[in-house]
């Protein structure tokens, strides 16, 4: 039922994400007798990232997907296809037979601290299975780690309360990169994250800003909205809109033809569409001549309809602003 | 057919690949009427990345398959779930409605040269839809094409004949952040991948060495391999061992019992395994005093038994050393 879920996570978990050297190494130990050989690896690191002095442990639940999914029976005929040609058959018949079920795994708890030259996985079983899971085991839990790592050293800077968000999709290393990242910047202690995906696969809370396309693609001479998909009469708008911008300008200075129409057009719409989570990008054109004025008009004209909770917050932005112009 | 047989690019065109904020302003361009406007997004760096002068642009085959996979039919109730309650209904039927077949994608051909500000896409058509396919389009092709680049940029330092191997699939931002890197850096201009994932799925030719865990797990103690399972006798096998130790020994000033024991057993076994492509891992113990006699008796032994093509660059290496020695 979760592997259906999330094919992102099945993925993950597909038997032959491993380096061909653990392919040939267990050929290795096969022909040397050696494949049933009890052996333990131990996955830590030398130092900390980022200079810190602690790491968390993480990626624990994939690296549990990953064993479960072992048995490669389905994929020995492709092993044998990047295997020398005259590769004993019998070692073939002995991959089809394997799985987990004679491989422990102790492992640090998901999310808890991790230091230094202490394993955050131990993982004992017959030498050619615990060899095979070398490389899986590191990339799942290497960037796991790393990504939550960073995420509670952020927390710890920002303190308990900030609203900590991730939104590097767009930079990731592909598709599952983003995931990954997403998903573990949440466990080291963000508030969520701006991956839609995410959320649809892993419960990550979503949230996001707006982006400067948004903004330039208005002009100011757009046709307005259609009054009645609004949620207020456009004469109440007019009124209210009209009072606060010109309060707007006076205080900051400026004159009312100065900020960009567009951009006031693009916050106006915004507005329109989340009245309760406005939001504004300031730095499109310039911040203090156009982005920070047509924002507070809008926000205030917010508040003045009834929009209380978000006006509070920036009506202690407002008053800082006026302060300062006066002074 | 392909994306049942490639589960991860499948994965990689998920509708909902894509930042929060993509659905919220696609909401605030329904809400102003501008859905349907016409639009273009251009998709270009400003720097070429590594202080070079050029790019490779690459990753247009996912692009053309999130394209393809973008009807979000399915996936407006999640969308629903994460967007105010109380937004217009007709907007989630506006998106049940969705596809490409309005958007026009230009591109530089995949693995083309890229300089900065000319496009590597242009994508137009209706501003809600373009808008979506931002993020996407951006994570798709960035981390490929930089991938592309750093192989291309490798390949040219390297030369036409080098042989160049991504091995990096531990290190990377997870299962397909590997799997993607394995993938572009052959698009690229390098040989292989040691990633046996991106082997079976994208064709990425597979290579690899051994690791020092399989040097390690070998005392020197082991019972010798079942004679039976030998290509060769082992009496011939131990007779050309013995006097190429010997001759190994006395080039390089050794001490026959000053080479570690278990390191060349797992060389013996190695070798077993892989009598027409083998190779070695010098620097487990000591590259001078341990590894280099190891490998060097190993491989002569293969060429004695008649392993000729191997043997030609070992006793290159043979001469130079012995020509080392004797200065």
């Amino acid at each position: 039922g979760e592997m259906n879920a999330d094919p992102e996570a099945s993925a993950a978990a597909r038997p032959l994400l491993t380096d061909l050297y653990q392919a040939t190494m267990a050929l290795g130990y096969w022909r040397a007798g050696r494949a049933r050989d009890q052996a333990e690896f131990e996955l830590y690191f030398r130092r900390c990232p980022f200079g810190g002095a602690f790491a968390l442990a993480a990626g624990l639940r994939d690296c549990v997907r990953f064993l479960r999914n072992l048995p490669p029976a389905g994929h020995v005929q492709f092993l044998a296809s990047v295997l020398p040609s005259d590769t004993d058959p019998a070692f073939f018949e002995h991959l089809r037979t394997l799985d987990c079920s004679g491989v422990t795994v102790r492992a640090l708890p998901e999310g808890s601290l991790a230091f230094p030259s202490v394993p955050l996985l131990q993982v004992s079983g017959p030498l050619l299975v615990v060899q095979l899971l070398e490389t899986p085991l590191l990339c799942l839990v290497s960037y796991a780690s790393l990504i939550a790592t960073n995420a509670a050293r952020l927390r710890l800077i920002a303190g308990p309360t900030k609203r900590l968000l991730e939104m590097g999709l767009r930079r990731a290393q592909g598709p599952d990169g983003g995931l990954t990242a997403s998903t573990y910047s949440y466990l080291g202690g963000f508030d969520g994250s701006s991956n839609v995906l995410a959320g649809q696969l892993r419960g990550v809370p979503l949230a996001g800003t707006l982006a400067h396309s948004f903004v330039t693609s208005f002009s100011g001479a757009e046709v307005p909205p259609d009054p009645v998909s609004i949620p207020l009469s456009s004469a109440t708008w007019l009124h209210v809109w009209r009072h606060g911008w010109k309060r707007v300008c006076a205080h900051l200075g400026l004159g009312v033809q100065e900020p960009h129409r567009g951009e006031r057009a693009a916050f106006v719409a915004y507005a329109l569409a989340f009245p309760r989570a406005f939001q504004g990008l300031l730095d499109t054109y310039s911040v203090q001549r156009s982005g920070l004025p047509n924002f507070l008009a809008v926000a205030l004209a917010l508040g003045e309809l009834g929009y209380r909770a978000q006006a509070q917050e920036i009506r202690r932005v407002f008053r800082t602003v006026s302060a300062q112009a006066v002074r």
